[in-house]
């Protein structure tokens, strides 16, 4: 896709999923010239020098030092603290990006950290699996799945272009929005219906009458596929309903309003009611297999290892 | 699997999604010595004529008549009525099975249509897709799934474990319980999720700020796969919500009070309890994956067709 890297050197702070996958397909189609990283534990260090990584430094600043391309990979609450730890180091042109689930919080942690003449372009990949750590990572995660930049307004278009050239030589389509309106829609598309299938999975995890083995047991009936979201990571999502949670308290408000009112539906024995919104409910199905978005492997966004 | 015909006559009343699989299925085996079928719409029999079954007829009980096994396969809703219909119809000895996902309200429907010296076995297999109608069906659709029969106490041994072994030879595996469990574990592991996943995209579709294009096209984030919940059959689960309604209220309530647990935590900023809930819930995801009730394709229980 390019004659040659994107970036000479580029500085992953976090090892996890997204990060090791950014570096093998960073690698797989040449797109850096250096990749040096950055973990807090000597485990997933290791794991990154012996899988993925050209260096592996022991402090985030020395990570960072020289790259043109920062990119955060820490959950949403660590984004801060590791921004202020690097600013010294940042070289003059090189552009910080970062990949949180949730846009406002972290321009607001990272944003007063970055010197003048270093470009913040915030990012937002919509990949993942149920499964975290450097050793989870694999080169095509980003293949046509949406990235979401959301700089603000008078970044450098220039460092924005580059930023957009990785992610679509990653395989992403690539999209800019205002980070207000990307947490919102996130809210809907995604963070809510993780926090709901957290909460089915607890209030089965609950039930003493139904054992766990039978909810085990017939989880291919509907359940099953909540509990592969709520494996998701604890610290990560954690972070995404702190730093996103006006937005998620609004979808819930919105969302508890009409449970109950199916709920009621259900109690008066009102079956016009159900009919008619479960026909509504078919029409954005329709919608999503239109626009290309979903495959016969429907994964809750989430492509398999090694797929 | 098996020599010859587990049955010389099967019936299928309503010829859709399960009806017809249940055909391939038995063809594909040569289970069945003649599959008759009925279904209400001309376009629905004549599909069924040309793709599975031996004979269609234009009443329930033509159907019927003279089958060693009658399958139920209407709307929760419509169990009763057809029961009546076919009641005279019936051979003695021939045993009178459904496939509703509620079990409780069909015994109660269907059972006082019964004649003396007929069997009544209630049944639900635990499958199925998003698809419906004759055309949808494929035969490996109950393979490695789980299929539910719950006839009552005093029931002729000998009728279930030949209905058992039909179901085996199907491709499922197959457990008895009693009526009021099923109700209750179905209502965990699929009646609340479905709820839930109709409300979610009820939500999404009702957010005007966030519009239906943006919702479909970064739905890969976690919304998407409710939508493939939320195209289910709105008549069958209408009938299903309307007809086990006390065990889907209870788990309802059980689920709103977490949530509300959630939300409050979210709002009063209780890292913490978050962390906590969303490391607890990994576990029962582990349970699932040993018990090998999930595999490279999570669909929400819905094989797709042709797999």
């Amino acid at each position: 896709m390019t004659a040659g890297p994107i970036y000479d050197r580029v500085a992953l702070i976090g090892l996890g999923l997204i990060a090791s996958s950014m570096a093998h397909a960073m690698r797989a189609a040449r797109l850096a010239g250096h990749i040096a990283g950055h973990a807090r534990t000597a485990e997933t260090r290791a794991a990154a020098r012996e899988l993925f990584c050209d260096s592996v430094h022991g402090t985030a600043a020395a990570a960072a030092e020289g790259a043109d391309l920062v990119v955060l990979c820490v959950p949403v609450g660590a984004m801060g603290e590791v921004a202020g730890a690097i600013a010294p180091a940042l070289k003059p042109g090189a552009t910080v990006t970062d990949v949180g689930s949730v846009k406002r919080a972290v321009i607001a942690a990272v944003a007063p950290h970055i010197p003048p003449g270093v470009h913040f372009v915030p990012g937002h990949p919509l990949a993942g699996t149920e499964h975290s750590g450097p050793r989870a990572g694999f080169a095509t995660l980003f293949r046509n799945r949406w990235c979401i930049l959301t700089p603000e307004p008078g970044t450098d278009p220039a460092a924005v272009a580059r930023l957009r050239a990785l992610w679509a030589a990653m395989g992403s389509n690539v999209d800019e929005m205002d980070a207000d309106h990307h947490d919102l829609v996130l809210a809907v598309t995604s963070h809510t219906p993780h926090l709901i299938a957290y909460t089915m999975v607890g209030v089965a995890d609950d039930l003493g009458r139904v054992t766990d083995s039978e909810v085990i047991k017939y989880s291919a009936a509907g359940f099953r596929d909540f509990t592969r979201i709520a494996a998701s990571d604890p610290t990560m999502w954690r972070d995404v309903f702190l730093n996103n949670r006006d937005a998620t308290l609004e979808i819930l408000g919105r969302f508890t309003e009409e449970l109950f009112a199916l709920q009621r539906a259900i109690r008066m024995g009102d079956g016009p009611h159900l009919h008619a919104y479960f026909t509504r409910t078919r029409a954005i199905r329709r919608g999503i297999i239109e626009a290309g978005q979903d495959t016969d492997a429907p994964d809750f966004g989430r492509a398999k290892a090694g797929t």
